[in-house]
C-alpha cells in the first residue's frame, strides 16, 4: 500500500475539476441554444454536449475506484499516469461528441483502454494483498501448533 | 477500523467490473435497436434496459459509501457478504427490468435492503468510533472489560 | 492527514441518507403524476423534481471526493462544516426546483461555493503534502519551525 497517496490525491482534485468544467460547458450550452432547465432536449448540438456530459458522470466514480485501487495495491505512480491518460481521453471524448457523434469513438476507446488497465492493475494488486494476508494468516496459525 | 481493507477492496472493483458490464448491454442495445447515441428514447425494451443501468448508476455512489462505512468503522467479513447480496440483486433488478418493469421490483428491493442494512452497520460503528474518539467511552472497549 | 476521519465518515453517511431521500422523493412523484418506469417525461412538477435529483446524482462523487481530500490533507473540522453547508445547499435546490425552476438557484449557487471553497483547501492541503514527500519542504513545519 502507499503510504502516502498524494498523487491518486492530485490526481482525483484535477477530475473533480473536469467533472465540473463539463458541468459549466452544458451550463453555457443551455444559454446558447436556450434550453431551459428542466427540458434536457433541444438542437442536436445541445443533446451531443449533454449526452457527453452524462456519459462523462457515469463513468466517473468507476474511474475513482479503480484509480485508487490500483494505486494503492498496486503502484502509485503508474496508476496516476494511466489516471492522466484517462483524463485527457475524457476531454478529447467531450469535445469530440459536442462536433459529431461519430468523433466520440477516438476519446472513448482510449478512456475505456485506461479504464481497463487499472481494473488489472486493481485486480492483480488486491489479488497479491488477498494472499499475503491470509497466506501470513495461516502461517502464523502452523508455528503456533507446531511450537 | 479494518487494517487492511482487502475485501472491500475486492468488492469494489467487482461492483466496477459489474457496472462495466451493463454500461455494455445498453451499448449493445443500441446496435440491436438502432438508437444512435445521442438519442436516449427508443422501443420500450431499450429504454427499459437503458433504465435500469442509470438507475445502477444513480445508486453506485451509495453502494461505494456505504461498503466502506460499514467495512471499515463495522465489520469487515459482514460489509462485505452484504456487498455480494447487493451485486446479486442489482444484477437481478438490471435483467429483470429488462424483461418488464414489473420485474425490476424484487432486485430492486432486495438491493435496497442491503444498502439500508449497510448505512445502519456504518452508522453504527461511525457512532462508536466517535464516542471513542470524542468523549473518551468506547463500547466495544466497555464490553470487553466486562466479560 | 486526519488520524480519525470520523467526522468526514458521518458526513458521508449523511450525505448517502440525503442522497436516499431524495431518490424517495421521485419515487413519491411518479406514483403522484402516474409517471411509470421506465418512462421520465411527464408534467412539469415531475421533471422538475427529476432533474433535482439527478443534478444531485451528477455532483455527488465530486462533493464526496472534495470532502474527504480536504479533510484528509488540510483540515477535518472545517471540511465537515463545509459539507454541512453543501448539504443544507442541496435541500434548498431540490426543494427550491420542485417549486419553481427559478427558486433553485439559491441553493445551487451556494452548493457550488462550499464545493468549491472543499476544492481549494483540497488542493493546498495535496500541493503542501506533495512539496513535503517530494521535495522535502513542509510549509506548515516551516511555520511552525519558525514562530
Amino acid at each position: 500500500m502507499a503510504a502516502h497517496p498524494v498523487l491518486l490525491a492530485a490526481l482525483s482534485l484535477l477530475s473533480v475539476c473536469q467533472q465540473g468544467y463539463f458541468a459549466v460547458q452544458v451550463g453555457k450550452a443551455r444559454r446558447q441554444y436556450k434550453v431551459t432547465p428542466p427540458a434536457i432536449s433541444g438542437p442536436p448540438e445541445f443533446e451531443r454536449l449533454f449526452r457527453a456530459q452524462q456519459n462523462c458522470v457515469e463513468f466517473y466514480p468507476l474511474f475513482l475506484v479503480t484509480l485508487w485501487m490500483a494505486g494503492w495495491y498496486f503502484n502509485q505512480v503508474s496508476a496516476a499516469c494511466l489516471g492522466l491518460v484517462y483524463i485527457y481521453a475524457r476531454y478529447q471524448y467531450f469535445w469530440g461528441y459536442s462536433e459529431d457523434a461519430k468523433k466520440r469513438l477516438f476519446g472513448f476507446r482510449l478512456g475505456l483502454g485506461a479504464l481497463a488497465f487499472l481494473t488489472v492493475l486493481g485486480a492483480l494488486g488486491v489479488a497479491n494483498s488477498f494472499l499475503d494476508e491470509y497466506l501470513d494468516f495461516s502461517l502464523v496459525k502452523e508455528l503456533r501448533r507446531r511450537t
